[in-house]
Parts: C-alpha cells; structure tokens; sequence
C-alpha cells in the first residue's frame, strides 16, 4: 500500500483586507494542487486581523454563499483525493463566535473544528484573552480521509496534551494544527510541543502559521511545521516568509516507529 | 517566604566494582552537602552496570546494612532539610527484582519510587526489555519535603505524560528523573521531553544520568538536566563528563509562569 501522501503548508501574512487575504489563500491553495499536494493547511484566521474588537466584524456564517467557505468549495470540486484544512475563520452562529476550522473536500465542508481552547495569555509585553469574545467549542474533530484519520487543534490547543491524546487513542496519523502563536512563547514552545506532541503521540503533527504583516497590530511568530513521529522536523519555513512547503510524508513511519518504541501499547 | 532551594544534580561514570561507584557516588554527594545543596540528584543504577544478566548478582534488599542504603543513611545522618535522591538500584524483594529511586532525609529511608514503566526498546543498534527480569513498580511516588512536593520517574518513565500529570495535579513542584538513555534515542528526545513536561505541568523537571564509560557494554547519553517550568534549561551537565551541577531554583517561578499561562486552571 502506497503511504507517501503530499502535504502542503501554506504560510502567508494577512493583511487588514479580507477579500485580499482570501484571494492569497486561493493562490496558494492553487499553486499546491498544481504541485500535487493532498492535504493542503492554511494558518489560523488567514482573513481575519487577530485583534479582539474586530472579530465580529470580520466573522462569517457557515453559508455556501459565505465568501471563505465559497472559495474553498470551488477548489475542491470534483477533487476527491484532495483535503483542504482551511486554518480558521470567525464564524457566526446564533449571535456567538467562534474560532473554527473548516475542512474542504470534493467540493463540500466535510467537518469542522471550533477551537476548544480558548487563548488566555497575561506578559507584560503582551495579553490576550479569546474568552472576552469567543464561544470556545465543546469537543474533537477527526476528519476520516482517504489517507486516515486527521484531528483538528488550533493554535492554544496545542498546549493541551489530553486533546493530541485523544487523537491518538481514536486512531489518527496526523494532528494538524493552524496557529498564530506570540513572538514570546513562539519562539520557545512552538515548534518544541509540536515535536512532543508527536513523539508521545507517535504521528505526525503539522503546523500553519501566518507569516507577520509590520502593519498590522498583532505580529505573530511565523513559522510553520512538519514534524515526523520521532519528533524530527521533516519541513519548516522560513521565519514570516510567504511560502507553501510541500512535502511527502510516509504514513508507514507510524507503525515502524510504534514497533521501535512501544510505548502505546496498552 | 524565600523559595530558593539550592539542587545538585551528580552525573558520573559506572564501572563494574558496585563498592567503587558506591564510593564515587559518596564522593559527589559529600562534595554537593559542601556546597549548600539541599535536593540531590544520582543516575539510573549508578552502582549497576546496565546489563539485564547482571541486576540480580548487583541487587540490593531494603536493609540498613545494604551498601547501597547504608551510605546515604550515613550522608544525611543529623540532617533535616538534606534530601538525596539516590538514582536508582536494582531492589530484591520476595524474589522480585525492581528498578528502584531511595529517598534519604535526616539519616532514614523517607520514600522510594519503583520504575513503573519497564524501558523496552527494539532499534537495529540496540534493543532492551526489562521486563525480561524486572517486575514493574504500580504506583508514583510523591516525596513531601520542606520545600514542596517532589514526583519521582525513572528514565523510560519520562516517555508517559500521564505520570507527570499526575504529578502535577496531585501538587508536586519538581519531577526528579534518574535516567539513562541510549545514545541514539538520547540526543533528540531526552532534553526535549522533559522540556515538555516542564512546559506542559509547569513546574521544574530534573533529570541525572550516568556518563558512558567505553569500558562498559551500554553507553548511555551521559546528559543532564534541570529545567525552569518555562522550559528553559537552567543547567546543564557537559556530554559524558563527571561533574556535579550546583544551583539555586526559584519556586515561585511556578506560580509566576502558572498566572502567565493559565492552561492548568480547572
């Protein structure tokens, strides 16, 4: 059985302008199909500033009419082998927010992931807290795909082992986790709980961050990720370049690495 | 309330004369009590070389006139805030062999942590199981001392999240770590999972390895380490070199960083 699947991870900076960012996450999500990538991860809210007092403004419905869900639909038509993992957009529902993940595939949602964690952070230098605005949503998401099963973290979640647990214990390969982390604790913890993450877990966790925009408020720490069950760095972008690395990762890796180190049976 | 606490943390080689790494191991301590320590750490079955058909001949029964006991009895006689976590050696009990972490305090035996998860390993360079003569321990070990709740976990048992986190929500401030890893698996996952464990539980991690010794058969990855609940590393030993590291912790770095980061709230 062939396991090499294609990944793409798209990092770009955002920009005040939504259209715009769409339509950068388009050409970017269009130049990976064309390089062959299957399972494509754009960076948490690709259209939205990350600012508090703005979310609302930017947030949309879950409509097909809905220009970020619209855009991804059309990319993925009559493509059955192809997964877009389209970061996170705010999304609206009966007069809450969320920070929510949709996942496209042959043309349709097939699932979607509200981030269960909302991010809380108090530095000097910077404090945020998703809570004052935010609906935090209530549990996984395990996308069944053609090449296995994929779980669903965002950003902050990735600081909460029992979630990339679940995952595991439910039978995924891979975590996939879009993010905007802070140019403090990016820099120490980003990439290094990605690796343990994988490690514990004995998959591949693969990050997309946005790349930072020096006119816009929030400057995250941009770099992005792939990282391999043994906790190496198959792939990473350069810090706030605008790239998409694509890359073949072997799903084979999971059980030869289980077998060398059995720490999940049980 | 002054929360500085002063770790020691030995790493030195093993030979195969058990009196002769005994005496070393009195020679660091000593040398560690002089300097103001007052928690300090030994290796993994320092006075054992780490060969599955030897444990029995080096192993030890908990009796005061164990040569392995009978010196840290000694080196903490008359001393009340002295803890010495004595690595680990190979118990005997009821004809059961454990892998097992002493705690001294004031001349006594105040605590001891059986390896709970048995290291199996089956790489091309280097396979192991211990379970092929030790019997696990079933429980943690939580040491309460004078300046915090302390958990122990031998080597392997740094690959299991949940015991850390156990740890952690049962109030303990430092996870102590005996160890000895391989030298292939060493370098990318020894510092970089107690790093995670930092981060994740936010509290200090410690580890004590041996150093290799060329004369013995397994060379373990002679690093150690104490590690900020931040993740950063404080200190650490130089690869295979016989040296005690010396410093002062600071606790209320926990709470600190725990307000910082509120992902333990709930």
């Amino acid at each position: 059985m062939n396991n090499l699947v294609k990944i793409a991870v798209c990092q770009f900076k955002g920009s005040m302008n939504k259209l715009e960012n769409i339509n950068k996450a388009k050409e970017f999500v269009s130049r990976s199909i064309d390089k062959g990538s299957k399972i494509i991860v754009l960076p948490e809210c690709f259209a939205v500033p990350y600012e508090i007092n703005l979310f609302s403004q930017y947030s949309e419905k879950k409509l097909d009419s809905s220009p970020s869900i619209n855009i991804f639909r059309e990319l993925t038509k009559d493509k059955s082998d192809i997964y877009i993992f389209a970061g996170s957009i705010i999304e609206e529902e009966n007069n809450k927010l969320y920070n929510t993940c949709f996942v496209y595939n042959n043309g349709n949602i097939i699932g979607s992931y509200r981030k269960n964690n909302l991010y809380k952070i108090n530095l000097k230098e910077h404090s945020f807290s998703e809570e004052a605005v935010l609906s935090p949503g209530l549990e996984p998401t395990i996308i069944d795909t053609i090449y296995g099963k994929i779980g669903i973290g965002i950003c902050y979640d990735l600081r909460f082992p029992k979630l990339a647990k679940y995952y595991q214990e439910n039978g995924c390969k891979l975590i996939i986790y879009p993010g905007s982390f802070n140019r403090i604790t990016g820099p120490v913890h980003w990439k290094l709980l990605q690796q343990a993450r994988a490690i514990d877990n004995q998959l591949f966790v693969i990050s997309c961050s946005a790349a930072s925009n020096n006119e816009m408020k929030f400057k995250p720490y941009g770099k992005s990720f792939i990282i391999s069950p043994w906790g190496a760095v198959i792939s990473e972008t350069q810090l706030d370049s605008e790239e998409e690395i694509v890359k073949d990762i072997d799903l084979n890796m999971i059980n030869e690495i289980r077998n060398k180190i059995p720490i999940l049976e049980n």
